[in-house]
């Protein structure tokens, strides 16, 4: 077992990366330091590991809710069921919220616990590898309007992050590919050797090997607690970590938040801005073409679905939470490692990326 | 004018006090900074101040949400108009929300500038007494859930307050002895001096003298901000603002939030919270008295309506958010002008509190 730590003063807090520690008492004793803990779960997840982790909450009072799997469920009236049932069984200021599961249980359970009673705690148990390296650690929580998403949120930390790396046995093909997108955003953005690894061992990552999981894992996370312990509310460094986002956002609305996951619309979204990168000036030919067959290779898109022909792409993305004073900013590339974020663009690149995505085959 | 800082490091703001400051333009340019502006108010307040506002904020974009007066705005689903405003108008995350008017305006504005994005600027325009003097100051902004008042919030701080005392000329005198029991509150919990300068002032603040007013907002200010900046989200002194809260919170919700406004729940609740302190044997008789008289004097109710015979209300005080463990947490006092929040009083000086208040005549 590993043990990393989110550096925030008082908020800091540990990520425990382990194998079969899902089901271990010790790790949620210290960590939850109530008697009233809610776990928020899906209808999948449930059938997985819920009963291991009930088993492991010894002796505190334990409620459950269980809610369709999906990114339909990231909605205020999902939060308001949640807000209810804690009411009703009269949870207090000092209870804890469990997230089990993938990123939309961690986004909306976390919002939950920042806005009830304004504010109590959640712990972090995600068991999607994109969860893992993304979603659950930093602090971002928020629930999807319908005229966007992410659009309603909050800063709150959680108590802790529980990473059982022998979770990911269970998770299907295309979302483990999904969370290597954001395994690999982490080289571009600032860890060229990293970029190199990953270059070497996506097959075995593909094949599930678990050091190679642990090792990309833990490697995400240091890249993520590092950036966050540095700029926590994304007042700057941390936009960089939305390398792809504004492209992937904009997929996602287009699509409904349907037919793709978010990890793909990430990876479409991270060759689209290495094309942009490279139309700008600042990535080579080579790099370029490097980034696209990594993601690839990691079973990720490379063209934009036809579902989303007719659909202006350019108009969606000047609603992302990026976009100020009417320009949008995008997290581009000056190199492999070194990302930056800037609304200095040529309009007329990022037009022909968009539809250069479009006319490939 | 007078202007006072509420000192929260990075997050410190100015409250300015004064008399016809609403309509100057000076004071928002600074305050703003953003082109980006949302003026939500009610249809009371709309009628008196949404013009001047409207023609005090030159050269920047300004939307108005006018929504009905009353407590029972202030809920998720009016959260989420705002929400749907702010993305139709492709407001960015540089955005700022104005709350013209009293506490329900502030807190639905405010936690709806809270999870805007993950958090956006809003600024305070207090049109009530007791906006000016709480709930305007100190970041706590909520919506209520069906089950309990303000169970759903943040705190969040705004970027100033803009306290014209003018506009309490415009209102209704219930609603100003209603500020004013939250003013008697400071007094009570850790301001001897200016609790003796209430007792010699009480008229004229009823017949709303601007020197006396202003005086009472400053010093009530000064208090919270005092309060806040030692301990911002609650963690220990910040409690003692609550005193007769968590009586006048149950209060409200056995009246369903109606017939009673806030202000009056809470005078009644602190005289509930004297006589306790009284069977507890830490306040003197007469000081009991002193504070019935001082809160009869401002306009406040002494007694519990008819309408809440058949309520218990002491279960309804045990789903308050200051419920800990099953146990509730009372802010009681030894002293005026000595406050302390304790689970440690007995259950049968509660009981005969409440039941006394039922009785008197």
């Amino acid at each position: 077992m590993n043990k990393l730590t989110v550096e925030l003063g008082s908020r800091s807090y540990p990520i425990f990366i382990g194998q079969g520690i899902l089901d271990k008492t010790e790790y949620y004793s210290e960590l939850l330091n109530t008697n009233q803990v809610m776990i928020i779960t899906d209808t999948t997840v449930e059938k997985l590991y819920l009963t291991q982790l009930i088993e492991a909450l010894e002796g505190v009072q334990v409620i459950t809710h269980i809610i369709p799997a999906g990114e339909g469920q990231k909605n205020l009236e999902s939060m308001n069921q949640i807000i209810s049932l804690l009411l009703e069984h009269k949870f207090n200021r000092t209870c804890c919220l469990i997230a089990l599961g993938g990123g939309v249980i961690g986004d909306l359970t976390g919002f939950s616990a920042a806005c009830y009673q304004r504010g109590v705690k959640f712990l972090q148990i995600p068991t999607t590898l994109l969860a893992q390296v993304d979603s659950s650690v930093g602090g971002k929580t928020a629930v999807n309007h319908e005229a966007g998403k992410n659009m309603i949120g909050a800063f709150h930390q959680p108590v802790g992050v529980i990473t059982d790396v022998n979770v990911l046995q269970s998770l299907p093909d295309r979302e483990l590919s999904a969370g290597l997108a954001e395994v690999i955003k982490y080289g571009l953005i600032r860890d060229y050797k990293f970029f190199q690894w990953l270059e070497m061992h996506i097959d075995d990552l593909k094949n599930r090997q678990f050091d190679a999981l642990s090792f990309a894992i833990e490697r995400s996370c240091i890249n993520k607690a590092e950036v966050v312990a540095i700029d926590e509310t994304e007042k700057g460094l941390r936009a960089t970590l939305n390398l792809g986002h504004t492209f992937g956002h904009a997929i996602e609305t287009g699509l409904s938040y349907k037919l793709w996951l978010h990890g793909e619309a990430v990876a479409m979204g991270m060759i689209m801005a290495s094309h942009m990168s490279f139309l700008e000036g600042w990535l080579s030919k080579d790099d370029m073409i490097r980034i696209q067959v990594l993601i690839t290779k990691a079973g990720l898109p490379k063209n934009l679905p036809d579902e989303l022909l007719g659909t202006n792409l350019r108009e969606l993305m000047s609603v992302d939470k990026k976009a100020s004073h009417g320009k949008i900013k995008l997290v581009l590339l000056q190199s492999i490692g070194e990302a930056i974020v800037t609304d200095k663009f040529q309009e007329s690149n990022l037009k022909e990326t968009i539809s250069h995505f479009y006319n490939q085959g």
